[in-house]
């Protein structure tokens, strides 16, 4: 089904293939958002052309707009969209507990109501599956509780049991239930918050179960980056070096490098889109607030050293305009240059690890990215 | 400077050329809104893409933001927002009639309230050729009065007369202020109300003064086509033959056949790219309001006869969900279609009257589109 083969291997950064039935991906690799069937402001022509091999959907989302009945109906998420390589769907555990109030949560599943307009909605990880198989992605989740830290070491034992539990039964359903459109790669998830023994213990539990791939779930959710890197380096080189580790919502660009010095192949975010539509752009010199009142009448492209459009064409002053204007053209030029940013970085990091030379790229860059 | 070519006639149609410094445009045109330096949603290089050859800038929008200053500095409207084929500047006339709060208004020129901060501003021929000038467009347009009818014939006199007065400063400014990157053509205005009779007397004025090129002003400003379609069959075929004729803000498809018929060239509107903003798509059968429940699971392109990359990439379905979940894409894909539309049709009709065929292609046309 999906395969995964290391080509490189500079202590514990890897990079490697991740074959999938809708085309191979390189890892490491950084997925853009599509929440909604569209990843905000872009054209899947441009989605490739800015380098991206694979792209995430969200369930829950998916699930309430336009419905997963509709896109099964129009013949799943990809032709929907107009997307023809892979695609992830999260599960929508992190929605569940985060987005969406929560009215009850058991040993069943979640009863929540709808961010949109309150509708009343049960969610377990057969309903997840059953979704996530309507879409008919290349690599679906199991769903998790995304618990509330800090918590206390009881009840995250309470939370990652659970998760194990659930995804017993993902994987039950993802076998037992038909498939829609085509056989679909199913990942794990590995919770247990920041101590790193119920980190270690949940994930024996998932990866006992298998799956095609091992996420880690509940980081990047508001603690500090010294709890994250410290169970991302303590965990990800224990899990299956064969199979493919996928870090869940991470992160800026030295989160991306931390996570693939540990050895994580796959990060996801809304960093890049989101921060672009608030005016917070990236550059290898550092972040820069366009609507700051220095950039208005400064003739220079965003980022000098950026071979994106965006760069080639248009000057700060003119991005300054099109943000303070409110103009769509602001939106759309700078989250291509975003998501140009750290799609170009993880390639670039990719060809570090395999010319051996990942640890001195990843000094250089956040040397002149932090300055 | 600019020099005006007929190809072909068919009765008052025309197809011709416009040279300019700037590149050269096929007549009939239909030119783009770009009103904040930026058609809505859209690129520079899909603008191109969906051929049109010429856009148009609001010097009123451009001189709030972000500033004619600004824009000089950065090397003039074109280089600012990376648009190397001609533009066409307004005068700023209709915004201070329609947008702005009119505070006062006499011979020398008009007292304004910004409808984005409430400054006041002032606003003469001279001051509207001043920044039309630091623009840099390829072609400006004479600053009129743009009168609210219906009115009595006496105030429809007083204003073609003050527009006569405001013309002949336009052309002396344009020539006694020096170039600031180019020489620049300059059109005038014909205004007059309804009356067949002032209309002919503000067009003698108009082009007795001389101009490069000639507009009709003050139509498609609510009053009945009918009334629309009697000035213009009335007022065009009297216009110099020897040099274009511009429709100002006219229309949606009917409108510009019967402007076509009457023997013009250009045409401008925000029709198209507004509309699509707003959901409301042109088809080769006519109108679609895209949030219309029939749609919900409609896997046919919005308009099957249709060769844009919305029509040949997306199903209603997912257009509809994306207008309804508000995405971007929805504004792009909406929007590049209906421009398409627009601008195809205008070369359509351009076509038709070279071979001589442009009363049945507008018959056969409405036809469908009507039905």
């Amino acid at each position: 089904m999906i395969q995964y083969e290391i080509e490189a291997q500079s202590d514990n950064s890897r990079a490697g293939t991740l074959h999938t039935p809708d085309g191979s991906i390189k890892t490491p690799i950084f997925m853009p958002v599509g929440t909604l069937a569209t990843v905000k402001g872009m054209t899947t022509g441009e989605i490739k052309e800015l380098g991206a091999e694979i792209i995430l959907g969200n369930t829950y989302h998916l699930h309430l707009r336009p419905g997963d009945l509709i896109i099964k109906k129009m013949g799943g998420l990809q032709k929907f969209m107009n997307w023809d390589r892979p695609v992830l769907t999260d599960s929508g555990g992190f929605q569940i507990f985060s987005l969406a109030k929560l009215l009850k949560l058991n040993e069943e599943g979640a009863i929540i109501r709808s961010h949109i307009d309150g509708t009343k909605l049960k969610l377990t990880p057969e309903i997840s599956i059953d979704i996530q198989k309507n879409l008919g992605s290349t690599i679906m989740m199991c769903l998790d509780e995304c618990l509330k830290l800090p918590a206390s070491r009881q009840e995250v034992e309470r939370s990652t049991d659970l998760t194990e539990k659930w995804a017993r039964r993902c994987k039950e359903a993802s076998i037992s239930k038909s498939d829609v459109f085509k056989e679909q790669a199913l990942f794990g998830i590995i919770q247990g918050g920041h101590d790193l023994d119920l980190r270690e213990k949940s994930m024996n539990q998932i990866v006992e179960i298998g799956f095609d791939g091992y996420a880690i779930g509940g980081l990047s959710v508001g603690e500090s980056k010294e709890e994250m890197y410290n169970v991302t380096h303590h965990i990800t080189p224990k899990m299956p070096a064969g199979k493919p580790r996928y870090l869940m919502g991470v992160g800026d660009p030295s989160d991306l490098l931390e996570g693939i010095e540990a050895g994580i192949d796959m990060f996801d975010c809304v960093m890049p889109t989101r921060n672009a539509r608030n005016g917070m752009l990236f550059t290898s010199h550092g972040k820069i607030i366009i609507k700051q009142s220095r950039f208005k009448q400064d003739p220079e492209p965003l980022d000098p050293e950026c071979e994106c459009p965006t760069c080639k064409n248009y000057s700060r002053a003119y991005l300054q305009h099109l943000f303070k204007s409110g103009e769509i053209l602001g939106v759309r030029l700078n989250t291509y240059h975003n998501l140009f940013f750290f799609i170009s970085l993880v390639k670039k990091a990719r060809k570090a690890i395999i010319e051996r030379r990942f640890i001195e790229f990843k000094k250089d860059f956040l040397k002149k990215f932090n300055r």
